[in-house]
């Protein structure tokens, strides 16, 4: 077991290995990594595509020296497995000792913490600059995979990469996939170069100004390693385009490309996921609403940025819906600014997208949506510290970010329900860019009636009327607000509860009623508290005798913390906030 | 005078013109143009190029049943012209009646109010798509220049566009220019292009699955004709490639094509500037900075995203510094990202910035510098009331959205001799990414004495030591602190006045310190207050006896007002001020 690579702790291990042992390097790579993925779960089908490349690279080149930037860094694990961290790998103790992306503070043969595409090039371009700054020699190597060319980081970085009159090799990992199908013009010409063996009437990379090399077999050690050699000490910019085969070594992952993109644990024999997660989601959820309305109304379309099944469109549905469904490649600026366009002709866009990409397109939400008041619907998944838990993907920052841009509407809804009724009413109405946020503590029922109609902005609910203390809880910790107040009732205190529903903006005339019979308000929300919505209500209260004190998270970068555990840390527990609002009250 | 203008008010009104008389409507255009350029300054390069073209885009094409999306709306002047506007230009007294780009309030014949560039072909995109999903059957034209394909949205979406099996029609307006000279390896190929008549070893656009049009000579209104002819109603994307003169008809315009980009009134005999503005600025203040730092240190840099002289960096020292100075192109993302690079490889990085285009690069500052913690100096320019006041440019949304993005230090001095301070010491460290926010109330000059280094973060500053009241003042609202501090003495109160410096932090040891002998706190911000500074004071203070108010804008877009009136009205004057904190100590 682990033939070779029980030997291997260091790139400068592999330098004297014939041909065929780093053929069986590549399968121990395979193999050690199928023990963690079948067993921790993760990104499965670029990491098995990349194997050999990863090998021929630390083979050709002297890295830590030498520079490796991995785009998005799904593919980072064959190039973790050779740099000194296989055990995490091998050994199941220690899995936890290494994030799923590169990470400098595990290693320093990793130079940034990646998570969000398309910004390898110029990242490395960066490295290629202070490298020339300071005279120094090394090689710099981005590696791209063809799907996250179709962000805009990217291929300005190509096209910066272009004038560069230095050394910066740009390795294309063209497996003709994204996370799903490819979509945009550019794949086109990366089929004729596939097909005419790196020849084709047009180059994107020339037309960018690169020299460009063409390896038809990207899994193939010997050709990878004389590509690499040929392109070392270069002193020119150059895109070396290399095809590979998505999930290879696994049949499973190259037959379903899409599905083992990442992959929960499953049975290495026979690829089947070990948990059951058939039961109710919002990405299903929000699929069954916008496929029925979009039957029902040829003007609804749906748009996604690679990403289509966060709102229920696996490929049959796409196919299903092909003229009413778009999906723009990785590439969340035009995702925005072609629904304002559409929104501005007659079509009632819904651009479905996880928090922490919806940071790629701030200027469009501003500038196109917003400045423009285009009736664009946003979903926003995964916004809450129950979201993703990888420090590149935090989804907690999202209030401060979008709801100061003027115009701009932002619900919360505490509920399945009132959620449902929410995107419904952002769909149709044709006044405001509208943003609902996606709870993430579940799928909470609930059988409160829920209005259908949001046009009188900023109005609050209260859902429990008391005095002495008001919890004003957004968005998915209402159900924490709820079960303050009851811990509250407990304690002989008949606390208001209110559904602030709206998060960009006060209801003003309902804050000044609580002046009458209120001494204490607190706020509840998912999110960090800087520049978000409790802070409104604290400043708006700043010159009245109200004492308000704001529940939220820390504007820090979190990273694969448990969630359970940093609300207790916090104080964001029913019992703690209760115990404040009597000290409040004192 | 207006021979052929003075009878055309909508483009329907072009449409049996002879040749002859369009040439002398494109002259008319010009001195149309010359009128209110003169007097009232603008972009003038882009417009006097493209007269030719808007003629011939209204001539083939039924606007507004047909929509034009022109890209910044840098070269919307002729357009304008001919969609009934035209007295803005003719008559003085009428100036005021346009706003400097396209603006659907203004016109049906606009679709967008765009200020930012790279944003056409994706917006466009979205027009057709709804044309499609509504049953229309119009023409859907995106013009965009050279320059604005560098940035990241507009690549994307050429992108996007190349795989739309619809009609679309890009039209690639190339004076090889942006703003400055282009920089990118993609210029390279339309120079080939433009060289060899459209043809070339490779095309972008091509490689992007267009199809594509040459054109020569794109001042020339026949040729135009005949291309706009053969692709209207096309069912295919296709970029119609045409060659124009930026600056044309205007000689002083032709000769220095980075001066007169945008102009200031002038003289159209000579060309000569009326006002003289070689006072001192920041701009310049700052280039001066940093070119004796970089003369001093090979490892400084100075990076710019296609605007290199608001930090003083004019062509000759551009060349001077040609090895430690970097224009991307119009391409933020890269720019961010590439200072990550190079501050990780040994490089001292700073990015000069306007506001409203730091925007454009929210999740790069994020995820490739704050999350890496890069020592980046970010220098931020118009973040201010005091700014650009075209809705399109303002500068005042910075705040929150910056400062509540983990890592970031953001700075805020309050005058030249601080501000250069915070760059020097933001340079020289190596622990955080710093933004520095330039004021723009004038260069004030203070002889009080600054710090040279501000590692130990949140420190705020007390200058004027007094109980009762303080006055927490950032940036260059400081001398409005200043001002009400002294109007309070004249009413016997001798209030606290604090410079925060640190607009990313709350000093808690002296906030908690001004409780003892403070009863009122007040912030002044030149930022919307939603999400800002003096919220995260209002909030710090929330379950204290502390009373707070916040000075700062709304959450709103402000378009072309008077910064003094604005002031006025929403009470951000000492004497209103300090009748306010009067009040709040009664």
């Amino acid at each position: 077991m682990y033939e070779i690579l029980k030997n291997v702790n260091s790139p400068q291990d592999i330098k004297n290995l014939t041909a065929a042992e780093l053929e069986t390097l590549a399968a121990d790579i395979r193999g050690a990594m199928m023990n963690r993925l079948s067993k921790h779960g993760g990104h499965f089908g670029p990491n098995f595509g990349i194997v050999e490349a990863t090998i021929a690279l630390h083979y050709v080149f002297d890295s830590p020296k030498d520079k490796i930037v991995f785009d998005v860094s799904h593919q980072c694990y064959p190039h973790k497995i050779l740099t000194g961290r296989k055990q995490a790998y091998t050994d199941d103790d220690k899995f936890g000792e290494v994030s799923g992306y590169t990470n400098p503070e595990e290693s320093a043969h990793d130079f940034f913490n990646v998570g969000h595409t398309s910004t390898s090039v110029s990242l490395a371009a960066g490295l290629a600059k202070g490298r020339d700054l300071t005279g120094g020699n090394e090689n710099i190597i981005a590696v791209i995979g063809d799907g996250s060319l179709s962000g805009g980081e990217a291929l300005e970085g190509l096209d910066f990469a272009g004038e560069m009159d230095t050394n910066f090799i740009i390795v294309i990992n063209d497996n003709d996939m994204s996370i799903a199908e490819n979509h945009g013009g550019l794949y086109k010409n990366l089929k004729d170069l596939r097909e005419g063996g790196g020849k084709a009437e047009t180059n994107l990379f020339t037309a960018m100004g690169l020299d460009y090399l063409f390896v038809p077999d990207g899994n193939n050690i010997g050709q990878l390693i004389e590509a690499f050699k040929s392109v070392k000490d270069s002193k020119k910019p150059v895109a070396v385009h290399i095809v590979t085969q998505k999930g290879m070594g696994f049949e499973p992952a190259t037959v379903n490309k899409e599905n083992w993109h990442w992959h929960m644990p499953f049975d290495p024999e026979t690829g089947k996921g070990k948990f059951d997660w058939s039961g109710e989601n919002y990405g299903s959820l929000t699929g069954d609403y916008l496929m029925k309305k979009m039957s029902a109304d040829k003007s609804v379309c749906a748009i996604t940025a690679a990403t289509p099944t966060i709102m229920g469109f696996t490929s049959d549905k796409r196919e299903q819906f092909r003229g009413q469904f778009f999906d723009v490649g990785i590439a969340e600026e035009t995702a925005t600014a072609l629904a304002s366009g559409i929104a501005r002709n007659g079509g009632k866009p819904v651009f479905g997208v996880n928090s922490t990409f919806m940071q790629r397109t701030y200027d469009q939400i501003m500038q196109d949506v917003c400045l423009n008041n285009s009736a664009v619907t946003f979903i926003v998944f995964s916004a809450s510290i129950w979201g993703m838990s990888d420090v590149t993907h935090i989804g907690i920052y999202d209030i401060p970010m979008i709801s100061n841009i003027p115009q701009l509407v932002y619900l919360a809804p505490t509920c399945c329900e009132e959620y449902i009724a929410m995107v419904d009413w952002a769909v149709e109405q044709n006044k405001y860019p509208v943003a609902v946020r996606v709870p993430s503590n579940g799928v909470v029922h609930s059988e409160r009636a829920f209005p259908t109609d949001y046009s009188e902005l900023n109005r609050y609910e209260i859902t429990v009327q008391g005095s002495g203390a008001a919890v004003i809880a957004a968005g998915d910790f209402y159900q924490i607000g709820e079960q303050t107040v009851s811990e509250l009732a407990k304690r002989e205190i008949n606390a208001t509860l209110i559904n602030p529903r709206f998060i960009t903006g006060l209801d003003s005339e309902l804050l000044d009623s609580l002046k009458s019979a209120h001494r204490a308000v607190v706020t509840l929300e998912d999110g960090i508290l800087d520049g978000g919505f409790g802070q409104k209500i604290a400043a708006y209260y700043g010159d009245s005798d109200m004492k308000v004190k704001c529940y939220g998270f820390e504007k820090k970068f979190y990273d694969r913390y448990n969630a359970g555990e940093l609300l207790k840390e916090l104080g964001i527990v029913p019992e703690k906030i209760a115990d404040d609002i009597i000290k409040m009250l004192q």
